[in-house]
């Protein structure tokens, strides 16, 4: 399996420790306080809720979504609903894409984004990252539906993983107005776990045209998503004002971040929940860091560099200030 | 998707009622009490906790076990670890494993309990459901594990899924006593979501030998299991006294169930959590029953017939009685 953040009982094995800040994912630190859950949901086969898509499809403006137990799944099952495909997946980026789309008889590229728009000419399917994890590169909405449109003429699919995008300006490229359908080979994915805070849940979302998505549905089985997952979604999805007070504050937090960041010398891009850099002396910025206890994510092959998630509280600000000042200091 | 159980959705749409008393599954009516969820269960990534796994192997006996988002997630997998290949499932039986193992380039046969044996030789996987749903037949432990040994011996798998195995008086085949590895070509499924009364949580184990559990982990991908589940499934599986208690009182449950369904005419046979019986009538019946607000399990197919879980209270138990004497009167 690749190599994520968040593995913090390999930090504790590697290191000796258990009392990690940890900022090796861009999960929002501040999860949405999940209501209680109605004791019958952990007895009950969990049957989709119909309520849970609509809300889902309400808040990213889509026509028609289906719930997944988080993007990862829809993220393995796409290869396997296409005859070998010329593929080109972004690069660098989230690493699970390619890994998966190199599998099931594909052909797989990785183009840098500056070269996207040349590569659609010479693929079946292209996915885009967007905001990208981890160098926070965005593609303009209406670049994406271009694309999209082109690459469905010949039969071709644009994925757009979407996994970072709720706090950006731009709207979904699943959001589509008035219209009552997701154009024809545009698949987006989104995140319940980033934004609201809630990776243990499982759950994402991906809207496409309702063929794709019976085809996915098929392909991943009854019950995929547990019954308290849907409860608490539901609940989070629903709340508009938690989602403005967050958007607001993660925006802030992501600029607190690359301000910190920059006042120790280090240009960083990114999104609200995470800032990245190229980093030459990355293995030895990731040790420095373990030593005092902050688990960062190294990225030690093509996105070569650090990636750092926000510090839950102001203990968390302070330590990562002290923790940098020290690295600062020591460079040579 | 195939049909099953548990399906109130439908129920409601279908009869414009919803005060089911659902009998259509096989899952405990009593579930075990969930403990309160650490509160950052639902925010961090759900990291396999290693706990689990262990708590898991002390309760089924079993050397190695993987932790699987619901025994379906497994089903669904296994056709896809092997060539194609020659499979026997038993039948008529649980029908996800017939499904999923007629596509991926496999040869089907599905073949009844009593021909089990002389097929061995003829394949290089078999599927037995032991306990079997829904008749309940069984096949001794001994001789699982002789059908095991000879088709490993030619590099096939033996796979017993035991999802109902929780009550019997019958030792798991996964149970190696003082061995220290499963036996090889011999895969175990089990599932937490029926005697536990936890269908919600999506949570099963496999056992088998490491080479094949890490295939199939990594097959499955990273996060499968959700962090809440994995806390729930802990305390369920540990609690012994618990266990015990449940065990005696489903046998009698599942006893009380046969009798009753003896006093109207009707021999069954099943398990402790269901009784099933062939039914020539059987859509009449499923409809006489829903019309008493009563959701049963109509089987229309190869095994043609009803199949009853256990009513979860006095009242419940009474409904049953009375639309089972109105069922009698009824009868030409």
């Amino acid at each position: 399996m690749l190599e994520h953040g968040g593995n913090l009982r390999e930090a504790a094995q590697r290191y000796g420790r258990d009392d990690w800040l940890d900022l090796s994912t861009g999960i929002n630190p501040e999860w949405y306080p999940a209501p209680a859950i109605a004791n019958n949901a952990w007895h009950r086969l969990p049957e989709p809720d119909p309520a849970l898509a609509l809300a889902a499809q309400a808040y990213y403006g889509a026509p028609q979504m289906l719930p997944v137990a988080g993007t990862q799944a829809a993220i393995q099952a796409l290869p396997r609903l296409r005859l070998p495909s010329r593929v080109v997946v972004t690069a660098p980026s989230y690493a699970e894409h390619a890994h998966h789309w190199a599998q099931h008889g594909h052909t797989l590229r990785q183009v840098p984004y500056d070269a996207l728009d040349a590569a659609v000419a010479e693929c079946d399917v292209m996915v885009v990252v967007n905001p990208n994890n981890p160098t926070g590169a965005t593609v303009p909405r209406g670049q994406l539906l271009d694309w999209a449109a082109r690459l469905s003429a010949r039969g071709g699919w644009l994925i757009v993983d979407e996994a970072f995008g709720d706090t950006g300006a731009q709207a979904s490229a699943a959001s589509q107005g008035a219209s009552s359908a997701t154009p024809e080979g545009l698949i987006v994915l989104r995140s319940v776990g980033k934004f609201f805070g809630l990776a243990g849940l499982r759950l994402g979302f991906v809207a496409a045209q309702p063929a794709l998505l019976d085809a996915l549905a098929n392909l991943l089985g009854p019950w995929t998503v547990s019954g308290p997952a849907q409860q608490v979604a539901l609940a989070a999805l629903q709340d508009s004002a938690w989602q403005e007070r967050m958007r607001e504050q993660l925006r802030a937090g992501g600029q607190r971040l690359q301000n910190l960041l920059a006042a120790h010398g280090i240009r960083s891009s990114g999104s609200a929940l995470f800032q990245w850099w190229p980093e030459a002396r990355a293995e030895d910025f990731h040790e420095h860091m373990a030593r005092q206890g902050i688990w960062v994510r190294l990225f030690s092959k093509a996105a070569r560099g650090i990636r750092l998630g926000l510090p839950p509280d102001e203990a968390g600000w302070q330590r990562l200030e002290l923790a940098l000042t020290l690295w600062t200091k020591e460079k040579p």
